[in-house]
């Protein structure tokens, strides 16, 4: 069963490998994970290893109640984040965390990151959302679960697919997608719309954007007719 | 006839190209395009390509009511908004659209970048207007044609060889030039007084420029009597 | 007894070029120190060396008091600061100093770096603090020393092992570590979380944490039951 | 006569280069120049030529009055700013304008770059001044040469040594040196000085420095007892 994961292992190593390229973490401060859901298995970056060290058969394999099921090396701290995610969004297949600059102080400052432009229109159906303050006894007793908790509590009534990420107040974006590579993808496209809208909201603090642009970039990508970048 | 489009191929693949070098993309987000006037045939980036993966022979040829000519993949799903370009402004011959990160975040602020310096008075004579919102009816028909429509309602009484540019509100940059070379060279001119002009603002949200400075900085490189980098 | 100091000469130049890797420093503005405690003997860089040259026999070793016990160079002109600082923090075995941007910035702000985020937390318990203003006669006198004096009068009931930096108003961060590379790692972290909290700030003036989360970040890491990175 | 200009017409064009390293300038937006006092002879950069392309020997030679000595290329249109500067400044051996970014936006801005780090200190003994507004005169006539005369203007009862650049308003920065390498020294300091001023104005609009300080750092390492970077 487990070499089945090989190939798995290998995209979850890529993609952490994928954070660095594209300047999103510093030291070890991102992780990667995705899931097989035939198996309930997901495979997610150890915790603590740098990047330049890092071999594919470092991932760590696990199940959905965190026990491991292959590998030496301790799963990432924030595996429980990772795994209320794939327990509550069941069409995702990646994971993603980050402390991205621009992301991250849109999470410090707990502010929604307001929709302004069609670049991210082409990925998110509106604005991305700042979680609540986490509650004293959530941060003291399973932080890492409950953070996962906060983004659950934030999306009711939201489809986790038309929006595929979150800022998580005070700390960094968690994105997800159909893998690994389309998580790291839209933490990229987080990272791009955060800085923009920093940028924009200093020129002009009162932006706005027309509903029906939103509607327009976002169907014309992932829509029944979808024509764009097909 | 198709064999005398090799050339404009290779220029349009390697000003594509240039778009990665001076940092104006990020994945596919940017496309390039010139035109022959003479065969009345424009030369565009297939759409969703990576630039990793491109080669010069995938460019697209298209006719100017958007018929593919030549090539296997579809052109880039901006493609109406350049051929309203060529078709209203007689003097270019190539466009330029990219997400450039300080450009776009004035497409978003929903400001024309203010001239304030004679870096953009170099290329520029006056303001990089931005355009007004479409309307739901535009932005549901034809929607990158009607995004080349409110960037001509623009240009009215203004030369778009005196400002070889301009922002889309809420989306982004298109500039154009000679050939497909000068539009990338106009697009790097873009974000680079965006830039600026964000961190001016920040710092004296009142500055000014004199007119003269303008007329002066214009017209030594573009004016009849022209001495500056020639 | 000079042979034994060749790997620490070893570890602070290493350290002193992670400064260039790092983009912390421009020409020369930069520098690391390290501390043999046994011997009572500290490795410092020596002055305006540029770090394309730089070998590790060029770093210099000094007592506690400023001598020069062996090499050929001068060491920084910020040695007394370096010393202050190895005198009053006993557990510390490496310190750094650079003109970071945003770190630097902060302190032209003459402000604490607020705790607005858990990236910060990883790493502080609590504001990266700025010194005082120093008064005519510390900075006529022994203005380096005094550099110091300014730092030691700050951290007055605070543990330094727990705040591992600070910025000197007007002029830019001290961090420190167990050891030379430590000393460097907090010098990133101070750069990068200066840079994010100054986003935070123009986003939303009135950002702020939840004294818990600074709790359960630091505590996890550094507390007695760590768990986080290990 | 002209062949004992060879090596300041290589330390021109290695200084020109060095624009292109340091990230002060796009395309060709740049220039530098050095003196030979001796023989009155200025040695600049041509005209509109690529940074890719130029060679040592494409550097122009001229006089004082701006006539061509040796060269087959036009002189930089910035030339006439240069010799001003040479004909008023007369201890210094090097000029370099550039339009970098941060120095360039303070100056669209029409604001002096406030002196409120040891940073800007250790080269200069104050604030970066900014010129006034040209007349129309001025720019309708020897635009160039008045560009210097507004600098000279500015620099009434202030030692050019002392403070070794301006900024011209709407335009950017001229920096000097005792020769060409030096003044692109104090290019890179103006850009990076430019940078965390900004940063600090905008996290504290009412920020200051003490007298003394400036006073310190300029003289530790300008000074009759310099004692600093030697």
């Amino acid at each position: 069963m487990i070499d089945m994961l090989e190939k798995l292992k290998e995209e979850v190593f890529q993609a952490n490998l994928d954070l660095v390229k594209y300047n999103l973490v510093i030291f070890t401060w991102g992780n990667v994970s995705a899931i097989d859901r035939e198996k309930g298995l997901v495979v997610i970056k150890p915790s603590g290893v740098s990047y330049d060290n890092m071999k594919a058969s470092d991932m760590v394999v696990i199940d959905l109640d965190g026990n491991i099921v292959e590998g030496n090396l301790k799963p990432s701290s924030d595996t429980p984040t990772h795994l209320e995610l794939y327990k509550n969004f069941k069409e995702i297949g990646g994971v993603v965390h980050t402390h991205s600059t621009y992301a991250t102080a849109w999470a410090q400052a707990g502010m929604d990151i307001p929709i302004v432009g069609t670049t991210q229109a082409d990925y998110f159906y509106g604005d991305i959302l700042c979680t609540r303050d986490m509650t004293p006894q959530e941060i003291e007793t399973a932080y890492e679960k409950e953070t996962g908790t906060v983004i659950i509590d934030r999306f009711k009534g939201i489809n986790p697919v038309h929006v595929p990420g979150v800022i998580v107040k005070n700390h960094g974006p968690f994105t997800w997608g159909k893998d690994a590579h389309d998580a790291v993808h839209n933490s990229v496209v987080v990272e791009q719309v955060a800085k923009m809208a920093f940028i924009a909201k200093s020129i002009n603090p009162n932006m706005t954007m027309n509903n029906h642009l939103t509607e327009k970039h976002f169907n014309r990508k992932h829509g029944a007719n979808a024509y764009y970048g097909q």
